[in-house]
């Protein structure tokens, strides 16, 4: 084991967006320097950094410098370029580890992966060609998703097949790039889990939140979801199994299909996620502030919320209102920082409290 | 009225310490810029903020230019130079007033307005000699307290005179400082009360906590304290009353005693407070985030807390177990991010959560 970091390290963050920001004011709060490379400079967390530094993720040179200057480093998101992470990883330790970002950058892997650790995922199959496109179809039926691989996010490299869909449209609308057909989950909810692992394999497992999405895009979580206490017992399982398949180091998100009370996983987000942003108004620890502790080495705060939270995301125009949105006393408001409220940018979110139920 | 700022503009911070630096956090929440200006660089405060200056107090010059990048200036302590203040008014507002500093700046000037605003304080008498000094313990009596009028805090600038004291030490240990002497107040214990007052007179007040001190520093703060609801309602009627003769902008707190059930004002601090930590964990609106709306025009967010707290400071040495005390899963941990633990020195604090009392 690794002694933990005192206070007044470096915390170097690679990545500088609102997760990085977030992560950021949360570091500082427990008394650590953050530092952030990003590829943009003056971005939301840089702006709330101790130090800053803006380079091209291709320039191995100044990841390398950065990392030096830090005692730990992690990361806002897991598609971060191999060679960046490898410069990284020369000059100071990453954590989550490598194996963490290998299993989730690729969603062939990562299904596999979660079948292996003991989870359900929905059929799937490999896509590298039109006609290998065809056969899955038939395997799996209509409607089903063809997905990239690799770097997709918020809805990006994804089609729908359905009844009248042609293939070899839909192949061509990702690129033709190495994909995974999935077969449509018949799925009643969107549910998540977010936990933190710290490196001694202490778990802090939050909540379920019930998620609604449009566009691809997270609109609202609710938290704590309702549901039976098998179900929250199963997603700290599916957790557990996950975290420790991984050797996760900080915080994770597992997002859940619940097909009538059994937990489906889609997706495993190596980082803070958009599901936890709850957790900053509601829990005494928050999703920011585990995953701080883990990567320095600490032991893990409780994830225990005190208040049940309602959170909605400011997605572009959203933010507009402003002297609404603010004038809302019942709203706990987080902005980001950012300059341009362009279509489908999150801007910030809102938590709203309410009393726990039994 | 002044229209409220918008997000993204940019509140200056006069004082980088850790005030200044849980200021910066809340602001930066809020989508704000922080730009800190302190004699010293790379402080508390400077390390999670947009941009830092460092320059003395009496640089006229380098205040103005600070000020002149701020949409608003605010500040985290009230003895500003009445020269920096004079130079950041010329190039931006400052919020809170000059009304609000020059009752605050002065023990005899305040326990006035205090006595002024229908609140009760303790016998006082001016003392700007020893002779003056003679006839003020012969009215007060013995215990009684000998302050200097000006720059005086956590304990410092302060005589007890007690039944062996000599008077012409007791004078000459404070400077021979124009000074006032207090009669000593029996209380039963010490109160205070945070609250905050938005440019349009709204205002927001806290529950009362209660306070132990040591060596004339704050150790712990209880909130809400357990109090009548009497005394709660003539808190509020104090701040409301303070607030108002003020004409102030922003959070300010009310340092009380509780004399058998009558509230006596000690003093005022025109800016957030050690009593107010607490707020940082146990309300959806801490006073930092309020302060922060109410320089910014904004409407200020609700005081009600969700959780009871007791607040803990970490003073000088109190921090050097910081693996245990990381490890305690019931405290939320602020730290500071000073370097040197030295003694006397506020390095950060704890807040522990209990569900609510009816």
């Amino acid at each position: 084991m690794t002694e933990p970091l005192a206070p007044g390290s470096v915390i170097g963050i690679l990545g500088g967006g609102q997760l990085g920001r977030m992560l950021a004011l949360a570091g500082a709060r427990l008394g650590f320097d953050i530092h952030i490379f990003d590829t943009a400079a003056k971005g939301p967390a840089a702006r709330v950094a101790a130090r800053s530094w803006a380079a091209p993720w291709e320039d191995d040179g100044a990841v390398q410098t950065f990392a030096a200057r830090c005692d730990v480093l992690t990361f806002e998101f897991e598609n971060i370029p191999a060679s960046a992470l490898a410069a990284a990883e020369s000059a100071a330790p990453v954590r989550p580890g490598r194996k963490s970002l290998e299993f989730t950058q690729d969603r062939l892997i990562e299904k596999r992966f979660i079948r292996e650790a003991g989870c359900s995922t929905v059929d799937f199959a490999e896509v590298n060609s039109v006609a290998g496109l065809e056969s899955a179809v038939a395997r799996l039926g209509r409607p089903s998703i063809l997905k990239t691989r690799r770097f997709g996010y918020d809805g990006k490299g994804q089609a729908v097949i359905r009844e009248d869909t042609d293939l070899a449209v839909a192949w061509a609308s990702i690129d033709e790039q190495p994909a995974i057909l999935e077969a449509f989950a018949p799925f009643r909810r969107e549910l998540s889990i977010v936990a933190a692992r710290a490196m001694d394999g202490q778990m802090a497992v939050y909540p379920l939140a019930e998620n609604t999405h449009s566009d691809g895009i997270l609109r609202v979580s609710t938290a704590p979801a309702r549901v039976s206490p098998e179900t929250e017992v199963r997603a700290v399982e599916i957790a557990h199994a996950i975290g420790t398949g991984l050797d996760h180091t900080g915080v994770f998100a597992v997002e859940l299909f619940d097909v009538e009370g059994e937990l489906i996983v889609n997706e495993i987000a190596p980082r803070v996620h958009n599901t936890g942003h709850w957790t900053l108004d509601a829990c005494a620890c928050s999703q920011f502030e585990q995953h701080m502790r883990a990567v320095a080495g600490w032991p893990l705060g409780s994830p225990q919320p005190h208040s049940a939270c309602v959170m909605t995301n400011l997605i572009g125009e959203d933010i507009s209102p402003w002297a609404d949105i603010v004038a809302d006393e019942t709203a706990c408001l987080h902005l980001y920082g950012k300059r341009d409220a362009r279509p489908g940018r999150k801007m910030g979110h809102i938590n709203r409290l309410s009393p726990l139920l039994d």
